[in-house]
């Protein structure tokens, strides 16, 4: 099975990282020096820049631009939100066709591994000659046959560093915290939350993840019983928490509401909680809730070291494969060869296998209803890089 | 003017910032060395430590334990919000005799600076001879007779990059973005927003500060200009803009509420500003809106450089100026000897000069009523240190 040759298009899609850049030049560097290549384009926000021909050529940058392009947050191609129709796939291969482009690249979520999957569907159903590759990126960790998906490394860091702060001041300032924190269906940018605890008392103290059904009441409970305890609660919290009945707290609050609820970009979940505890435990308490907002996902100085390469890799990956023998098309899935010392290995799976759905935290990482298994740490912390150490005083008595 | 022989006190007050530990620990090293000074203790929670006895001996700590707190944000020897009455006053100085306290070192914004000076009062009119000394410190930089203040070159060091990283994503997913900044009387740390752009079209697209009076309409009708030039508008705001009244927004919406509204720790702001686009620029507009909150003075790892310096300086100076022979009490304020190369000296102020009042920006650091003038870039690029720098593809079109 040869490989085609001509032209290489790459796409970015969905949620910004702070590495997906280094996905897109390790695409870049793999397809330049490939023999089956001749010219590397990229399509300004992603699929909607592939049906506008909003197209441009990739290989006049040099090293050193694509260098400091992969050191930079956010989308260098621009991002898209959007799920092509049938027709809008038909268009999206009549360009293909147009500007032979042969391999397509497109870095993103399972939202974007479906697209490819459907254009994939579509090219071998005219007999078009394309291979389509998805390149794994999330914040949300939620990609089906990864054990963790780029992007993630570096938007837990800046997670697990918030929260140290927060917690170092919700201890300087003694109060009920709330720290919204992303992740709509799986609760693992929450989980790094739980890096922050380095002294015994230190928060988050409650931690709460989509996973398990959110009770208020119990919530509160468990907020009261931490403040009597420790004269203050730290509580990180995932924007997409909901009740039985599937819907966010936002969503059960406004009942009237129409479409989707936008869960990020507000501060609405925070303050609905703030307002609902003060409401019960007292109106004189000081409660506080901050979301951290798209700063998890663009903050540049906070870049994971092993992130910032594994997502270089995976882009090298999937110019390696697509320019094989042996697939057609397909995404590159992480895979952890070993635990100690930290290993990953990159492999081919194939685009139905990381398409539509998601992969929420596995109940073994989760610990009761409020809480992370300590298990986790181990997972999360080679991800991460070394963290900052907060210092205490020891509080000697006076003599 | 021969300085006492005994004690010395620190505290620490109000809200925290990434290098008031570095002031603790420059209190702390220049008192130990002190022939004058004898122990050198600390109060748990300022002034609320000193009533309530809470005090522990900082002598006993190593000099690798202090370096290490000296890295860690927030306060170590933990905050309070409390300006002391009368009474309080009185039964501080009774605890300074108890202790033989002859030294009192309270880090803090300008109602520390009011204590200190309360406190100095009442010692002088008893003939007590303790010599009270503030050491000034506020991410809000809005202390009176200083240039700047420690703590706000490492806060406007992090609007910055987060201000950088959101820019990014915007320009990634394009849409009305506010972000609201912490700063209630004066602009200062949401100024610093603007060392965000680096390329023409960067954002913060407008910035709006407690100095110019804010009008609604008019902000809609800056934003709509925006958004039809650059096809997003990304908006810079202090928390503590508000109407020709005098009042901030939420309290103009809330006219119910009683007492103090809180600005901090809530999303309310942001989230009235973009239901308030979404209404009259129509519903589909994607609008976000993020309040970067407590991160701004907690988040570690987003250090100043020079800030560190200074704010361990600034404790140096006051256990210099206080064991001296000139001054009995006082703060140290932080003066620009030069502007280029940057260069500070600190020197002795009176505590009435910084207490109390704030300093707002001068007229001449404001452009228009939406924006900041070129010059205030001068003036706070040395205060943060070297930021990153952003790169972007050249989008060369297809040949």
């Amino acid at each position: 099975m040869q490989p085609p040759r001509g032209n290489a298009l790459i796409g970015q899609s969905g949620g910004p990282t702070c590495v997906i850049n280094q996905s897109l030049v390790g695409i870049v560097q793999a397809a330049r020096a490939s023999q089956s290549i001749t010219n590397v384009y990229g399509a300004l926000h992603g699929i909607k820049g592939v049906l506008e021909g909003k197209l441009i050529d990739l290989g006049r940058e040099s090293e050193e631009a694509l260098e400091a392009v992969a050191r930079t947050p956010c989308a260098a191609l621009r991002s898209v939100r959007k799920k092509p129709t049938r027709e809008e796939c038909e268009q999206a291969l009549a360009r293909f066709k147009q500007h032979d482009i042969r391999y397509f690249f497109y870095v993103g979520g399972n939202d974007s591994a479906e697209t490819a999957h459907v254009l994939n569907e579509l090219a071998v159903a005219e007999g078009y000659d394309v291979r389509l590759f998805h390149v794994p990126k999330t914040i949300d960790n939620d990609l089906r046959v990864n054990d963790h998906c780029p992007g993630y490394g570096s938007a837990a860091r800046f997670v697990a560093m918030a929260m140290m702060g927060d917690n170092l001041d919700n201890r300087s300032l003694p109060g009920i915290k709330i720290d919204v924190v992303m992740g709509r269906h799986a609760g693992w940018l929450t989980a790094a939350s739980v890096l922050a605890r380095v002294h015994p008392d230190d928060g988050p103290h409650l931690v709460y993840v989509p996973e398990k059904v959110f009770d208020l009441e119990k919530f509160v409970a468990d907020v009261e019983r931490v403040y009597k305890q420790h004269g203050r609660c730290l509580i990180a919290l995932s924007e997409g928490v909901h009740g039985a009945d599937g819907k966010t707290l936002v969503e059960a609050k406004e009942k009237d509401s129409h479409g989707n609820v936008q869960l990020s970009g507000s501060g609405a979940l925070g303050d609905l909680l703030a307002g609902e505890i003060k409401q019960r435990l007292g109106a004189k308490l000081r409660v506080r809730a901050d979301t951290f907002g798209y700063l998890q996902r663009s903050f540049p100085g906070v870049i994971s070291p092993v992130d910032a390469k594994e997502a270089r890799a995976v882009g090298r990956m999937a110019v390696k494969l697509a320019t094989g023998t042996k697939h057609a098309h397909g995404s590159v899935a992480l895979v952890r060869a070993q635990a100690g010392p930290y290993r990953v290995t990159f492999e081919h799976t194939e685009l139905r296998n990381v398409a539509k759905e998601t992969r929420p935290m596995e109940a073994g990482l989760l610990k009761g209803d409020n809480d992370i298994d300590p298990c986790f740490l181990e997972y999360v912390r080679p991800l991460v890089g070394e963290l900052p150490r907060p210092a205490r005083l020891s509080d000697f008595a006076l003599g």
